[in-house]
């Protein structure tokens, strides 16, 4: 059973989160100390260097070879069952359509596991649970938010799911054209969808290239192999560099999130029925694929507990930049952001405490 | 025997220091990442969130119980000697005036004790130098900065620091006037002396109640003099709270520094014979005197070598936000806060080396 010391355990861990997020919310709201354009500085100043450094930090220091890759199994299966249930709907629904399976998608499984999930995990069950949240977090920076960007510049090619179809009806009219002309036509499709292809993963690497947080996390891993094949260590005078700026992350990236919810007109920016829907998405639909992904590995006890937990942190940060930059439902995703973070703290504490009697 | 191993472990405790500094500075000169109003945000950033924040964790942590007394009063000693050579210039030599022996005082004795101070003398000398390094730290905000901020204030109010002759002068006019005036007109005289004395306080103690970092210290003073006293300690959940900006306060401070260099014109603002004066008070005048403290009260062995070392940490930047404000000689001490960074790291190292042989 969770005791009252355990549940303050958890406040007090995640207190100091909030205690940032107000003062952010209060530099803009209430103090008026940055202006409009200085509240950008601070921005730049957590993207650019304390939250890139803060990712390095957790990333190099995670042992590749010790992952646990039955966790990180369940958390593919729950991606992939949410993934065929939102395709599923897509296709058959009326009210399907392939724009709102991307957001839908990334409210159900992008966390913001490290700001949010470290803290919190160390305060549910210890260092264990922190490792397996690093591992989490590599894995969505590098193939899921890979994946979500794929995605959405794929949509904005103007290009739709139903590329396959459209490619059969163009081979149909070029054999009614001409049979001698068939297998120019075809290599020239080939050669088409090829470019099509290219240029799309293009735009992603340019993308990714300029999110310094990809290049934290793809420096980060890339180290923690080498350091854990060789048994390199960070020399001290370098590991005090990063940590001077990663020790600022968890402060400056709350702060910067309550400027953020300072300067939004409104908590609730997409109305009511929409929040309902997609704090369900978050908190509910995501952890349940993730219960699924657990039992099929067979994971049990805290790692089950833990895999649970983490995939109902609140709203990755992330995904709502690339919603903003890709005009795709911001608001449906400033409001998870937003009042996720402020809901989350009931909600985990709940699903730490019903997760008990789960063996 | 100071060894290069000891050399190695201080360098490493400065590197940090250096690192954040360079992407402050980088950040402004080579990647353009804020404009010139965004960089204010930053500083504001630091100055209303972080720093204080900062200096409150430590100077609520010190207990004053058990505060080394002799080392304070070595400390004022140094402070006195330094007061009463340059009152003495002011007043014998043709080229002394109030203005250059106000930053005079400054560059000798005003020290950034705790953002470099701590690391440096953990590295150098282990908790007992950094407990030594916070209550010099705790003694310059309280007493010396007020002590400036009042002299400052003096001398703009257009009153001289021979205010008594002239005092004296007006005694004698009256006299001269008529026996049966002298006593109104010496009330008269004491009422407007009173009344300089207020207005002066009163704008002092308005700048400090505009001081975040002020506070910090009133505050974190009175906290530890109310923990000490009935051994209270801090709830965990405040702990945490000051902790998430407090950690930032380093890396933030020192990124701060980094940008208001590369604002700068050039690095020496004010002139090679100047900057070498500067740097001769802050690095020579200023530790010398603190030996003549030290050996006057008796310290000996590693607090003497901390109460030298510390008295050469570079010009604290407090002290050309008020020679900017005041409009004093702001090239001066900005001059003597960015170059004097970047030479300080030889020259505590060359100090720690020497004093191994002070015993």
């Amino acid at each position: 059973m969770i005791g009252w010391e355990d549940v303050y355990k958890v406040v007090v861990a995640m207190a100091p989160l909030y205690f940032a997020l107000i003062l952010g919310f209060g530099s803009v709201r209430w103090w008026h100390i940055f202006t409009p354009e200085q509240c950008g500085a601070i921005n730049r100043f957590v993207c650019f260097f304390t939250l890139p450094l803060f990712t390095f930090e957790f990333t190099a220091h995670v042992d590749p070879f010790e992952w646990n890759y039955r966790f990180i199994a369940a958390d593919a299966i729950s991606k992939l069952i949410i993934v065929v249930v939102l395709a599923f709907w897509a296709k058959c629904s009326s009210k399907g359509s392939y724009s709102w399976s991307i957001t839908s998608f990334s409210l159900c499984t992008l966390t913001n596991s490290l700001v949010v999930g470290v803290p919190l995990m160390k305060a549910m069950y210890g260092p264990m649970a922190v490792d397996l949240v690093v591992q989490s977090s590599v894995v969505q920076a590098i193939i899921w938010l890979t994946m979500l960007l794929f995605v959405l510049e794929f949509r904005r090619t103007g290009l739709n799911i139903s590329l396959g179809s459209s490619h059969d009806t163009r081979v149909q009219s070029v054999e009614q054209g001409g049979k001698d002309l068939e297998g120019m036509n075809e290599s020239t499709l080939q050669a088409s969808a090829s470019y099509y292809y290219w240029s799309l993963m293009k735009s992603v690497w340019l993308k990714l290239g300029m999110n310094p947080n990809s290049y934290a996390v793809f420096i980060g891993i890339a180290w923690a192999f080498i350091a854990n094949r060789w048994h390199i260590e960070f020399p001290s005078i370098m590991e005090g560099s990063v940590l001077i700026m990663s020790k600022a992350g968890t402060g400056t990236a709350m702060f910067s999130m309550g400027i953020f919810m300072a300067l939004q007109e409104k908590f609730v920016a997409c109305g009511t029925s929409l929040t309902i829907i997609g704090m369900i998405l978050r908190f509910i639909a995501g952890p349940a694929a993730m219960a699924i992904g657990c039992i099929a590995v067979g994971l049990h006890d805290d790692v089950l507990r833990v895999a649970i937990i983490q995939a109902a942190l609140p709203q990755s940060i992330t995904s709502f930049i690339f919603a903003k930059e890709y005009g795709l439902h911001p608001e449906v995703l400033s409001t998870a952001v937003v009042f996720g973070m402020i809901v989350s703290l009931p909600v985990l504490i709940a699903y730490y405490a019903v997760l008990e009697f789960v063996h």
